[in-house]
């Protein structure tokens, strides 16, 4: 379905091709600081055309507030927020009308749906992932004046062959974006570049891995059985079309997992701050896989596809985290335990 | 929360050492085959002391259905049943009253709710998967009704630093539960036994891999965005306690993952089966890395605690497997699309 | 919470003085025959300034569909529509920014979410009920194409003191807008304008009651215990803010509830369509009870608000009980019982 | 579906022939006094057997708690309680295994599930109420420790054509107790009762109506829009099998529904106690209206059914408006708005 969250929710909607794209979010507080700058400045970093490493499609995705926002701050009320579709060029989709793309779930979805937009992605377009961004970014709002000392930062930590190294404490978003592979790591992050661009240069891809690193999360959230941090987590990053595996643990985890336990326990932060399903007050730290996209030679040629989807995806990762916190944060206050 | 799933959903309860655990199926339909004894042989898969590789606590559970069956068959109302805890053995926990057990989440549930069952894990236990083994059985004995080529086995897929390699046709339980690890690798499976039995000697533990193969999916199958078949699948996995990773796709996804986009997604299967969130017909593959449980020694010692969790894990990861398409069949059944 | 239905799903957003209200409708399958004409149609059968009883108001209601049609057919995929609010005057309402009007919800809003929009009533405004209307004509349309012999029919049954005598079949919607009451019987429909337009004049207001019609459900639809047709038909209609009683079963019910069940069992159609909480294949009968609206006596005169909400609640209630077909229609069809 | 709640959340199971019927409630906080005795205490005002004016089935309705309580309090954890079923004289209805019960709901169930317990009601029975007694305890508990000032009374306030007054404030349980009738008017609760023996000595049956008094309860307690307090009070009322009408207001409300504004709005507690949809911090007043039992002369002449339903159903409905405020009190404590 297109709703996310239980308490803190998420619907989404929109077609890459059709008029618009958009978010609700439900259940968020009143009394927030929200602008359209906020949500504009989160869009513009997962927008295209942002480096050379990524897609030249120029789309502007100027995001407009359709409600649940009066003076700067939140209702209580739903908060809309739509992206309008400009550079359409569906054109250059025409002859796509009865051509399935290989490597892409066309024919899964003609199957499925029968009816469907031919033009480019329709729904299964990685586009939709803007809808994700908004809201996520009213999540962080929402989670700022109630978590002021909470700290969400994903960053790029392999492409292709190259795995970064990065030391845990301090980390800031500022210094992610500082370089266009959003790589905080300045022994590989260059190379990382280059691989990209030849990759480009080829008609070809590359996957890797983003990891997500959250300090600052209130001891005991989750919710126990199937609402653990770490399953919702693995939904939340999961339902990321490029994403092919999720990983809770130290960045070495799959490297110890052979380790017998007695060795594998000895290290701080063998749990990546989760244990018994819930945060344990230690940093969270969790990494997820990507695949390469698929390519359709003529088009990447083009220069209207990504070579490496994973520096603008570093912020969609913030926001489906910070998505799951917003709402485990609810679940946390709706029940006061006692002894 | 307690409850998974949207239309076929499965409620679970109990402590490990409170009077009985047990589950709730809402969403079945009436008419499906369904006894007793089906749901005794399948806790048998998981239970302790089968072989000298697991717990030698000796728990009989014994299952007993309390509602939704008449006559051997479902009747579309909840089926609910229970097993009762036998051998409690509290007085081995009470000094626990006092201390937490290091490497489990005692201290984190503590601090949370306040209150709680100091008499092992309580609702922590992994004794709570025996509960989704009873769910995951019912919607296995629901889709035999309505899907009978579909064929969902789990089996052991690496221990402590061995590979397993599994080729893919034709697998059965009964060739996985042949051998008492789980694995169907004859090349690896007894030096592998042989190393539980070392770790268990040792008061040590070992983690590793179960794999996950699921043939005969219909088409199109898992909902877009947040539903996707790989996010619930994730999320289902992930709920597990032991599981620290899931992954999507062939055995070798990640030795793969750093190939450029024309090789990887040259090689059939490349999708694991799923392409843009749904099923694509193809078998789907997944895997779940499990930690090392922690240890106690002196427990461990005692022999009531697994060296190695994952032999009697896959009947659990067939159970969430099996909930997660019972529901997704469900879904896709809502909506007939026409062109 | 802002979203209806667990598998035909609407969420709405939007305030009185806003940019804008919408909806979006989640599960309605592919290939339905849905075009913008299709909704502005049924929001222009709810919108203001369609008679003298209604407040005057111009409000034009324009509806914009953003996504989830292509080609005049729906696609699958979630289903927005906005309406922009164009006749804010919100300079009449500046004077209740520090005022709360009585006999509205204004003190309480204010009391539980601290900072609310003063322009009008915000969320809790009338005008929400546009976005229902939005939602249940996109049921309508669904359940044109798979049940094609369905009719749900709304009527107003009493204004103030005066109650409709209306014989069940063969009633349409056509007969019911063909009077500005939206009252089908001509007996005393002539008085009941007479009487709204003397409200009117007076600063004053009349309730009364809408009964809603449906034929052609199919038999069994409903869940049980906590999903029974009526019980969601009361949720329905409940959550619209003027209704104060909801009656299923025949118009004289509650002539006849203090009968002994001997009589009260004996004509036919007692039910009102349903026993056992599932429709029973006779026509369904509700009626819900209105309040007459609260008047704010210096607005009134001026001409903006409703002497009587019911026949522009018409449509609401039709949508509603149309909402609620389309979710428990899924719900039959996601699974098949057998015998 | 068997499931009632969103945060505090009621799942029944249980047919009137089978093993057991059950309650698991899920999301109530740690630490809340429970006991076993709390739980019987409420099913024995429920239960058949307590006087002249209802059901002579003699059913001992002995409640086992299953999980969840520790020490006389609640773990946070589900809790799960059952009740087996002793008294199932199968034998009575086994000529019931080819015919349909008149004025039952047989034949449609039959008709949509295809296979089912033909021994009684199964799981359409009244007897399903007493799971609600038991999550409606639970949710009293929990108020209790939450809302110590909180008090949820429900009267008989009409059988067949006697309508009883009931002055509003300082109304308790025991005062409604103290008549076998559960009807605190002693102008007409005698004669409530003559009539009642009178319909059970000619097989024949009465209706009438149950009012419930909330006080207490926190302003702004609701959600807007779908979620509203008088929303959920009709879905929660409106799902007991016999209730055939939910009205919100005093209880002279539906004979003042026809008045005009002015004088409607007039009186003190014309809301009764809900405004835009939000508890206003007035009582709360809502009735419900019952069907007089459809009878079956043979069995009614045997005593095993009851000729006025009301009595028992009296701990029902303060069962379903408890689990309700829980239920909303939660979602009120998960989002603290700001200004």
């Amino acid at each position: 379905m297109n709703t996310f969250g239980t308490l803190f929710r998420l619907t989404t909607f929109g077609e890459s091709h059709g008029p618009a794209l958009g978010s609700v979010i439900d259940g968020c507080p009143a009394g927030v600081p929200l602008t359209r700058d906020m949500l504009q400045a989160a869009l513009d970093r997962r927008r295209p055309g942002q480096s050379a490493l990524v897609t030249a499609r120029n789309e502007p995705d100027t995001v407009e507030i359709l409600s649940g926002v009066f003076e700067d701050k939140t209702l209580g009320t739903p908060i809309a927020a739509i992206v309008r579709n400009t550079n359409q060029r569906s054109q250059d989709y025409n002859q796509l009308a009865t051509v399935d793309r290989p490597g892409h779930a066309d024919a899964v979805w003609r199957e499925r749906y029968k009816h469907r937009d031919h033009r480019g992605g329709g729904r299964t377009s990685g586009r939709e992932t803007l809808c994700r961004v908004i809201g996520g970014t009213i999540a962080e709002a929402y989670l700022a004046r109630d978590l002021p000392s909470l700290s969400t930062v994903a960053y790029v930590s392999q492409v292709g062959e190259l795995v970064a190294s990065v030391p845990a404490p301090g980390l800031t978003r500022a210094m992610v974006d500082a370089h266009a592979t959003r790589c905080p790591d300045a022994a590989v992050r260059d190379e990382m570049s280059r691989r990209i661009l030849a990759a480009k240069e080829a008609g070809d891809s590359l996957g890797g891995a983003i990891d997500v690193r959250v300090e600052g999360l209130p001891v005991g959230l989750g919710e126990p059985i199937f609402g653990k941090l770490k399953a919702l987590i693995a939904q939340a990053l999961g339902s990321i079309g490029a994403v092919t595996g999720v990983v809770w643990g130290p960045p070495d985890l799959l490297q110890r997992i052979g380790q017998p336990g007695t060795q594998f326990h000895a290290v701080k932060d063998a749990y990546g701050g989760i244990q018994g399903g819930l945060a344990n007050g230690e940093p969270m730290q969790v990494r997820a896989f990507f695949k390469p996209p698929a390519t359709l030679a003529d088009h990447a040629k083009g220069g209207r596809h990504d070579p490496c989807i994973m520096p603008r995806a570093v912020p969609v990762l913030e926001a489906m985290v910070s998505l799951v916190i917003a709402d485990l944060v609810q679940q946390l206050n709706a029940r006061p335990h006692s002894a």
